[in-house]
C-alpha cells in the first residue's frame, strides 16, 4: 500500500516520542500536506512513499518540534534591561514604566524577535499571554509558527480594555478571528490570584467554557504570592482556585513552585495541568517546583521558558537541561526527573497543557511539526544515547531544521519565512525606543 | 606614538574585563604576536596602529576568552553513556569498566572532541586532570588551545603508574617537557581526600612547591564525601586539608559544595582559590555551592564545567548562566551573584585559580585570547546590556570567533586548526569502542 507523501524527510536518528518512545536509526518520516503519514526506517518507508521531494538530513537527529507552553514573547523587548534586582524594584522601576509606552509596532517586533529565536532553537509552538495580543498572533502567522495566544485578564484597566466586559469582548473577537486557523488558536488566560479578582477569575473561566478554549493562569509562583493570597483570601493560591471552582481539566497553571503534597494530589484529581518554567523560577529567586512529585502523583506537566525579561533566553533545549539538572540538585538525588521524562514534558506534556493533542510526537496522524539537531556538532558527539544528547548536551544552537505544518521555517542557519536582516535593523530601533524613556 | 600591531580586531562592542570593567562601543583591539598591545575605541586606536591585517567583526561582542578552570576533557568519550544514576552505580557499572580499557588513542580523541567543543563555544583555556595526560597536552597543542594539565594523583595504582614514586616522576617529566611552552603548562592535581592518602596529599603538595606549579584537588564536593572524611580522619574535608598544611595560595579546590561559614573564612584567610562547577553539582545531585558567601568572604572563585560525563556539555557560556540562576534559586534572592560577578568568575577568577595572571582580560600586556559573539543572533537582540547578554542569554552557539595567542582557531562556523570532518568519523569509532565493551 502506498503512503500519501509529498515530502520524505530522512535522518540518521528519529526520536519519535510515540507510545513506545521508539528511537529509529536510519529513519524516515513521510509527510502529506501538514500531516505526518508514516514513520519508520528508511528501508521500510522509502519504497512505499512515492515522494515529490526528499530531504536527506544525514547526520541529524529528528525530534518533534518543542512546545513552549508558557511565554510572554513580546517581553523579548526587555531582555537584559534590568537583571539581578528584587522583583518589585524590577517591575516598578524598569518594566512597568516602559510597558506603559508599548505600541502595537513594539509588541509586534518583540514577538517577531521571539519567534526568530524560537524557530532557530527548534521550538515550533508557543503559548503567550500579554497585551495587544493580536500583534503576537500576527507575528506567529507571519513567521509560520504555531501559537496559542491570549490577551491577559487583569483587574486594573489596561491599554487595551477599560472594563472587564471590554476585555472579554476583545478576547472573544480574537477567538472568532482565529477560529479554524491552521496555526493560531486562542486561550483565556487570567494573570494571577493577586492581580485578577475572584469575580474576574470566575467570569474568565466561564468564558473559556463558552468558547471551548483552554483556561490558564500563573499560580503559586512564589512564597510571597502565597503570603499575599492568604492575607487577602485566607487561603493559599491552589485552595483559592479550588474554592472558585477553577481547577478542572480545562485549566493549566503556570509555575506551581510553592505547592504542598496535598495541593499536588488535588491538581492530579482535578486533571489540572501544570507548566514548569525552571529558568525563570531560578532567575527570579522563587526556588524549585516539585516537578518529580507532581509526575509521581499523576499531574500532567509541560515545560515553558516564560518571557525573555526573566529567563533571559527562549531555548527549550536549554530549558530541558535546566529542568533535569535543577530537580536533581533540589532533591539531592541524581536519579529524579530523568531525561525521558524531561523530553516528555517539552513535547507531549506541553501539547497536553495547551490542549493541542495533535502535537508533540512524530507519528502518523500528527502535525508535521519537527526539528533536527546537527549531530556533527562537537557537543553532540559521540552518540551513545540520543535522548541524553537532546536533553543534557544540546543548547538549541545545534538546530539545523525547524518545520511547522510541513513547511520548513529554518534550515542550516537560514530563516526561510522571515527577514533576518530587517529584524537586526529593527532590534536597533527597539533598543533606542527603550532607551528614550530614560529608564536604562 | 605608534602601537605595535600585526592584527587589529574591530567589533561593535568590546567587554574588556579590565580594572574599570570598561565596555567599549565601536571598539578596537591591537595585537602584536601573542599579546594585546592596545584597547580602545576604533577612533582612538586605528590611527595609531599600522596593522598588517584588520579583522572587522561588525555586529559582534568581543570578550576575553573564557577559562574553564576544571575539567576531565577525555571524559567527553562517555557523554550521555549513563545518565540519571546514583553516583556509585554510575561509576562502578558504567564509567570504571570502560576506563579500564582506555588507550592513548581514546584519551587523545576524547580530548580532541572536547577541544573542538570548547573552541566552538568561546573557551580558550582549560585545566584538566585525568589519566594518560600527555595525550591531553598533545590535543591542546594540536588544536592551538591553552591548557593546564595534570596526571591525577591517586592512591590505587593506575594504568600509568604502579607506585607513588612512579607517579611523581611521571608528573615531573610532563612538567619538564612543557616548561616554557607557549600554550601548555602543568599542575599537580591530587584526586580527593577519599582517594588520595594523607601522605600522598602532602607529597604531591611538596612536589608542586618544588616545581613552582599550582596544586589542585576536588574537595567538599558532596555531603557523602564529608561523611566519609569524618569517618576516616575525624575531620571534615577542609579541616583535613588544613591539618595537612595544604591550604595555601598555591592551592585551588574544585567544587566546595559542602562548606561551612567557618571553612569559607579559613579559605579566604589562606588565600586558597575555589572553582565552582554548578552544572555538574546539579546533575550529580550534590546541591549548591555557597558561592556568593565565598565571594563576600573574599575567596577567589573561578568557574569550570567538570567533565562531559557529568555535565553533559562544556560550554562556559551555559555554565555562566547556570551559575547565576542557580545561586538565586538556592538563596531565594534574585540579587545575588549578579552578572558582573559571574563574568568575573569565568575570566579573571578562573585565570587566578590556574595561576595564569596574563589571562582573562582584554587589556594591554595580556595574552591575545579572545572570543566574539554574533550579536545578530535573535537571542542576543535587542542589546540593552552586553554583560547580561553574555551571561544570561548566550549559550555558546553564538560564538563567531575564538582566538588563542593571537591565532584564530575558529571563525564563522569553521575550525581553522583542526579537521572537523575527521573528528566526526573518529567519534563513530569512539561510540563503537565504548559499545564493544558490552556496557551500554
Amino acid at each position: 500500500m502506498d503512503i500519501a507523501c509529498d515530502l520524505l524527510v530522512l535522518a540518521d536518528v528519529v526520536v519519535t516520542q510515540d507510545d513506545e518512545r521508539r528511537v529509529i536509526h536510519d529513519g524516515a518520516v513521510a509527510i502529506h500536506g501538514d500531516t505526518i503519514t508514516a514513520v519508520g526506517t528508511r528501508a521500510e518507508i522509502e519504497p512505499l512513499a512515492n515522494a515529490d521531494r526528499v530531504l536527506d538530513l544525514g547526520a541529524a537527529m529528528l525530534l518533534p518540534g518543542l512546545v513552549n507552553a508558557h511565554s510572554h514573547v513580546a517581553m523579548s523587548l526587555f531582555r537584559g534591561l534590568a537583571d539581578d534586582l528584587p522583583l518589585m524594584e524590577w517591575l516598578s522601576d524598569h518594566i512597568w514604566p516602559v510597558e506603559k509606552r508599548l505600541t502595537p509596532r513594539m509588541v509586534h517586533l518583540g514577538a517577531l524577535l521571539a519567534c526568530a529565536e524560537m524557530i532557530a532553537s527548534g521550538t515550533t509552538c508557543f503559548s503567550d499571554m500579554y497585551l495587544l495580543e493580536h500583534e503576537v498572533a500576527a507575528a506567529a502567522e507571519a513567521t509560520g509558527m504555531r501559537a496559542v495566544v491570549a490577551e491577559g485578564v487583569i483587574t486594573t484597566p489596561t491599554m487595551t480594555y477599560a472594563t472587564p466586559e471590554e476585555g472579554y469582548a476583545l478576547i472573544e473577537r480574537l477567538h472568532r478571528r482565529y477560529d479554524g486557523h491552521p496555526l493560531v488558536s486562542t486561550a483565556v488566560m487570567a494573570h494571577a490570584v493577586y492581580t485578577t479578582s475572584p469575580t474576574m477569575l470566575k467570569d474568565s473561566f466561564a468564558l473559556a467554557g463558552r468558547l471551548d478554549a483552554p483556561f490558564m493562569l500563573h499560580a503559586a509562583e512564589s512564597a510571597e504570592e502565597t503570603r499575599q493570597c492568604v492575607e487577602a483570601f485566607g487561603m493559599r493560591p491552589i485552595a483559592h482556585l479550588e474554592s472558585l471552582g477553577l481547577l478542572s481539566p480545562r485549566t493549566t497553571l503556570f509555575h506551581c513552585v510553592d505547592v504542598t503534597m496535598d495541593e499536588i494530589a488535588l491538581l492530579a484529581e482535578r486533571g489540572t495541568a501544570v507548566v514548569h518554567c525552571p529558568e525563570s523560577n531560578m532567575k527570579l529567586g522563587n526556588g524549585f517546583a516539585p516537578v518529580q512529585k507532581m509526575l509521581d502523583a499523576g499531574v500532567r506537566v509541560g515545560l515553558g521558558t516564560d518571557g525573555a525579561a526573566s529567563n533571559n533566553d527562549l531555548s527549550m533545549f536549554r530549558e530541558m537541561g535546566s529542568a533535569a539538572r535543577i530537580q536533581k540538585a533540589y532533591r539531592g538525588d541524581p536519579s529524579v526527573l530523568n531525561e525521558k521524562s524531561v523530553l516528555d514534558m517539552a513535547t507531549i506534556g506541553s501539547a497536553h497543557a495547551l490542549r493541542l493533542p495533535g502535537l508533540g510526537r512524530i507519528a502518523a496522524g500528527f502535525r508535521a511539526d519537527m526539528c533536527a539537531l546537527d549531530m556533527s556538532c562537537p557537543n553532540l558527539m559521540p552518540l551513545h544515547d540520543p535522548v541524553s544528547q537532546a536533553v543534557y548536551a544540546a543548547t538549541g544552537g545545534e538546530v539545523r531544521l525547524t518545520m511547522v505544518n510541513g513547511r520548513v521555517l529554518y534550515m542550516d542557519g537560514r530563516f526561510l519565512a522571515l527577514d533576518h536582516e530587517a529584524l537586526v535593523e529593527e532590534a536597533r530601533d527597539v533598543a533606542a525606543w527603550v532607551a528614550e524613556g530614560g529608564i536604562c
